[in-house]
């Protein structure tokens, strides 16, 4: 470990997040707001920044760990510095870094009872840190900050989400360049079609925040559904959609192959999975709540959109629906949205290679000597992809019962132990029982909240660059 | 395939099975009970296996897939002739099904209401159903028969449980024996200790098949909480102990170096497993439930071995314990005992080579070029083995998931469904909620039944000899 190096970029990090914090302090001058939480947040997160890369300095020798250092550590820190405007409009502490740790995973659980009685410019930055924590904070770092060279791509690395990595451009501050615009770009389409439907442009703003980053937190205690519009469901339900898919597919199919979508196997898996899922949540919101098939249809195909893309948006309780639809629901937490989009979870295409990697076993069993490779988009997967996917996949279930027993433990039942753990590591949002939709995290106890934000920022960091600290390798000189 | 082959072996199957169904036709002519369920079970199942050995002639030539149908329907066949006497008993013929697969499979779940009500004869072919099934029909079979030859390996994989092969003997027959001896040989024992324990014979004897085999049937709807008697309660806790172990190692210990289960990793992380669960579970029901330390412990160390070993015998209603206490069954519900065992369940095995698995992926993004291959016991686990055992946990998850699915749409809620699911597909027995360990399965639906018999046999089975007769490829000429 290179203690010199990680602090400084997190100096760099900590400056870069103190002028990102300006934008909320202006739409606070903007709305008339108390302008302190924003101008202390700003000082505070921009001093401490300023100070920690004028003591340290970098050299060139970087190793894997520093990367991993740096990005958990980075995320740690924007979530804490992050926190302080809340904080200071009188959230306690654990509720300011869960709210916090939230936005910028874009889980969007909420530790909020009232919502509406909060400032406009709170709510502005609780939804804004959705929208820079979606792509990712490191890679805006990356594709703004131009000093880091060949090392940024082992925090582009750390902090991407998925199994493989998606080669735009040979540099890597030209790919986290172009996923950035890709991203701003499909965010003002969202703003401008939600203002045609009729919404005001603070609510596009915010809701578009969090929809492309497949956040969930809205400024309304009701959700989508305080619109109670099926025009700004669509709308909403598409951007998810899109929001879910890979933003290297986005941009292949605006720039260079438009037909990019219907190749790719990972596309075509994660829209058969929404299909389906829509179709048994359909059929049981219409046999057992006794709703219109088209009323079923809309609720159902908003929802699973909604929790398949790890967004969490609601349109209804389904904390009361029945268990059938419930399954359905809790089937998709697990599943996750395409890697190299911006929602969490397992992700589709892990998923989809484990269900080959199966197949081909079966295969084996009647045919022993085979040799069959598991291919994706026509490629070879590489043996060392497969076993870090198994890999995931084995740390993930392990944090997922782990914290399931500790929230138990402390009182929760099995229901909502269980979803608010894997709605937490998912960065999903709400679950059922105590942390429905409706509900707030806030009834979860102290201890229960510190666990929540562990697997929030274990899992949007997919895992390993969170645990790989916790093994005695990491901490060896 | 070979329907020839196929045929004639499961034909020696059933004749087989047709002698065997005499035991509990002199225990019916012994207790004056009414011999003609057995009576009928033997001429039917005995005539059935003499007409297709008669009909269909064996030949050399066998394929690998040939092996997997004969274990299957061989299974299949034995559940099906099995509760002949249990329909002629009055049961409807899927309560019938059920209940002999359960006892095959050594599940152990019923959907009897009222046990007592049942003749002893009835009462001691359910459970030595399960005895039978504890060890392997067919690898009883092969011990017994001596025609089977080389064949004989590939119907002892398809049906042995673990991912890896214990050659114990180079001749697969001799193995079989000896297993087979070691069961019969430890039952012996269970049985003297539980006399000296003041049990009856009948109930020594009738016990005793359903430990030995990690079943859990009962002739009491009490289970074993109608003796109320620590010293039964410990002897049993030893011997579902000692039949969650593998007996390979049990030989090992019994004829060539008694210091065995010490250098065996599989036997040192389940008695890991049990001490953990066993401390939480004591400090739940402590915390929780208010009971006495002592009490807490004599209830948990049970409970934890016989859902570890998938036994299913209870002490108590779990169903009525705190939430904390019910998270500690499910998860020990997902682990089950050893390979080689007669438990049921995921395996000991396949959870410690996984944690190895990832562990190594852990270490590997620190040390990108390390080369560390994955030992168990000291020597290199195979590659393909890994797949196996990767590919089984895929599989396993992905019915578990539809189950709970296809459980929860026919109206069951998400804890029965999640539970009945899991405890049918790992061979345990109770569940929680409306399959609690004093509750019936009679209550689930009709389909929801044949879900649940699907479950029990793919499970006894490991996955991979049912799954591998959907795909296309095993019918392909």
């Amino acid at each position: 470990m290179n203690h010199g190096v990680i602090l400084n970029v997190l100096g760099g990090l900590l400056r870069f997040l103190g002028v990102i914090m300006v934008v909320p302090l202006l739409v606070a001058l903007y709305y008339g707001d108390s302008l302190y939480p924003f101008l202390a947040a700003v000082i505070i997160t921009g001093l401490t920044g300023i100070l920690l890369s004028y003591k340290y300095k970098s050299t060139d020798e970087w190793k894997a760990r520093d990367g991993f250092a740096i990005v958990a550590f980075g995320w740690l820190a924007a979530a804490i510095f992050g926190s302080i405007p809340f904080m200071l409009d009188g959230f306690s502490p654990i509720n300011a870094i869960f709210e916090s740790m939230s936005g910028f995973t874009t889980t969007g659980a909420t530790i909020l009872l009232d919502i509406e009685s909060h400032s406009k410019s709170i709510l502005f930055w609780r939804n804004m840190t959705q929208w820079i924590g979606g792509m990712g904070i490191i890679m805006l770092f990356i594709a703004i900050l131009p000093k880091l060279g060949v090392a940024g791509r082992q925090l582009f690395r750390a902090e991407a989400p998925g199994p493989t990595e998606d080669k735009i451009k040979p540099r890597i501050r030209e790919t986290a360049k172009i996923l950035w615009m890709v991203y701003l770009f499909i965010s003002i389409i969202e703003v401008t079609a939600l203002v045609l439907a009729k919404m005001s442009i603070y609510d596009a703003v915010t809701h578009t925040f969090t929809t492309m980053a497949c956040g969930g937190f809205s400024p309304y205690s009701n959700s989508i559904a305080a619109f109670n519009s099926p025009l700004i469901e669509g709308i909403i339900t598409f951007f998810m959609f899109v929001a879910g898919a890979n933003f290297a597919l986005h941009y292949r199919t605006l720039y260079t192959d438009n037909q990019s979508f219907l190749k790719d196997d990972e596309f075509k898996f994660y829209s058969l999975v929404i299909v389906v899922a829509t179709l048994i949540l359909t059929f049981s919101l219409w046999s057992d709540m006794g709703e219109t098939i088209l009323t079923a249809f809309r609720y159902a195909i908003f929802q699973v959109v909604s929790i398949t893309t790890t967004t969490g948006f609601a349109t209804v309780d389904f904390n009361l629906w029945s268990d059938s639809g419930k399954i359905v629901l809790l089937a998709v937490m697990f599943v996750g949205g395409c890697a190299g989009s911006t929602s969490g979870g397992i992700k589709i295409v892990r998923f989809f290679l484990l269900l080959k990697y199966a197949q081909r076993a079966l295969f084996k069993s009647i045919h022993p000597r085979a040799v069959k490779p598991i291919k994706l988009n026509g490629k070879t997967v590489p043996d060392d992809v497969m076993q870090a996917i198994v890999s995931f996949v084995v740390i993930y279930f392990m944090i997922f019962a782990l914290s399931t027993g500790l929230l138990s433990l402390l009182g929760m039942d099995i229901i909502s132990s269980l979803t608010s753990s894997i709605v937490t590591l998912g960065n999903i949002g709400p679950g059922f029982g105590m942390v429905g939709p409706m509900a707030s995290f806030d009834v979860v106890p102290f201890v229960g909240k510190l666990v929540l934000i562990a697997n929030m920022w274990i899992g949007r960091l997919e895992v390993f660059t969170v645990i790989v600290m916790l093994t005695p390798e990491f901490w060896k000189r």
